[in-house]
């Protein structure tokens, strides 16, 4: 099977590398940097690779993109005239509402879109943080569209449990963008939160346990990419923060009233949520 | 080096295991529970234990308390009598402010009593999840008192980098408080209420990726203890929670406004922190 991955930045180039450990070896990369085509080159994690892709992007069965959500519309007019028929197109982006019309809008006949989402990434953004290990047991999602072939979707499913993903599920884009808004971007906004609320001049370094180590690791984030994404999801991202917001006072409030057992149901009712959650 | 450790639960075995593995051999255990007494001496962690160590107490040269906060000064005023003159005792309680004076009051002459806090825990309850790797590389505070001899703080400092963490710092009682409303008590706080806001009946756990599960993992929590270190800590706890929800509002209201710029502003701001913490 040829693939190309299109955006060989830390995703990408963690699925080629992913894709080489299982053997693919016809593996193609276009990256708009010139440098990071020739590193992927070196790493031998792709046998051919360009800016554009005009070479060999007609041959390819499979075109992984992992762009901006902007840009993968962008990329389906720009090269409509160069996918085969029965090439599959799928993408890596963390919001789907927001793309779903424009990418079926500029999808050429005979090409089938598979929209997926792989739950796992890295803090750090660019080619040399790619990781094989990153997608180990992670979930991945797909939202299907009625335009798309079972045994296309199947084919998707099989790769990405073949290259390590734990669990495959199939939602609808909306289920999906309500989700992520709760279950990465809200996260996302709380650890920003989080640290941007530390007082200056503090070494806070000093006073911290493994939770503040936690909490903020993904306050380390691609500032674009992140902006992107909080905007296209805008009103489930609103809805999460709120409902979120309402939790916390109930803390607040209960420490404010000093209303001891209100805390401990607080803290039973998280403690029995987190339990089931390391046992799905 | 007589050692009693009173309190054998997932704290105070980790000192336990900690302290044998580096060849101390004298250490004693107190724990009203039997069933934890019979087990810390099958582990080997300690040479003898009791409910109320009435044996070997009067003995000891060190005795590190792990127990609830209420109970330190308690766990004093029951055995002033037992105590040998130029006995160090320490603590490992998460708050100081609300302790420092009942301990001071009940304590004897001749006893030093140095306030400590271990930077590190786990999640779980008990003797079953000591770790004697928890520790490693992790800060310990200690809150000295006019009272304290310098070398006993030293002592103790000495210690804990001996068993294993990285770094001691000394700091007023006070400004502990403050921190630690901040680091710890903050992170409790909103990974309660993340969980706790999520709606019933969503298979959440298949659309997860690791900042979900980084960021509720200490939402999993010892409610009785943690409602007491709240309480304890309130005023500093409260102020903690309104500056993260200030900052929690600026991503919101940017949000609403679609103002790109301030989003990623918060975001860029949060990573230049981030990556100044990894340095430290």
């Amino acid at each position: 099977m040829k693939i190309a991955i299109v955006g060989l930045g830390v995703i990408g180039g963690s699925f080629a590398l992913a894709l080489k450990e299982k053997g693919y070896t016809e593996v193609f990369g276009i990256d708009t940097d010139e440098q990071t085509i020739t590193q992927a080159k070196k790493m031998k994690i792709i046998c051919d690779g360009s800016a554009d892709g005009k070479e060999f992007l007609s041959k390819m069965d499979l075109i992984l993109l992992s762009i901006y959500p902007k840009l993968v519309s962008s990329f389906l007019n720009q090269n409509k005239k160069q996918f085969k028929q029965g090439t599959i197109i799928t993408d890596t982006t963390g919001v789907k509402g927001a793309i779903l019309n424009d990418v079926l809008e500029a999808l050429p006949e005979g090409v089938d879109f598979i929209f997926g989402h792989p739950m796992a990434g890295r803090e750090k953004k660019g080619l040399s943080y790619a990781s094989s290990t990153v997608f180990q047991g992670a979930n991945y999602i797909l939202t299907p569209t009625i335009y798309n072939k079972a045994e296309n979707l199947d084919q998707i499913e099989r790769l990405m449990l073949e290259i390590g993903f734990g669990r495959v599920k199939r939602i609808t884009p909306s289920f999906h963008d309500e989700m992520i808004s709760f279950t990465s971007q809200l996260p996302h906004a709380m650890a920003v939160a989080l640290i941007n609320s530390d007082k200056e001049g503090r070494d806070t370094g000093s006073f911290i346990g493994d939770s503040y180590r936690d909490l903020t690791r993904i306050a380390n984030m691609n500032d674009a990419l992140w902006a992107e994404l909080f905007l296209e999801n805008k009103e489930n991202l609103l809805h999460s923060i709120e409902n979120f917001q309402k939790e916390l006072n109930v803390i607040k409030f209960a420490l404010i009233k000093e209303d001891t057992e209100s805390l401990k149901q607080c803290f039973r009712k998280s403690t029995a949520r987190r339990e089931k959650l390391d046992q799905q």
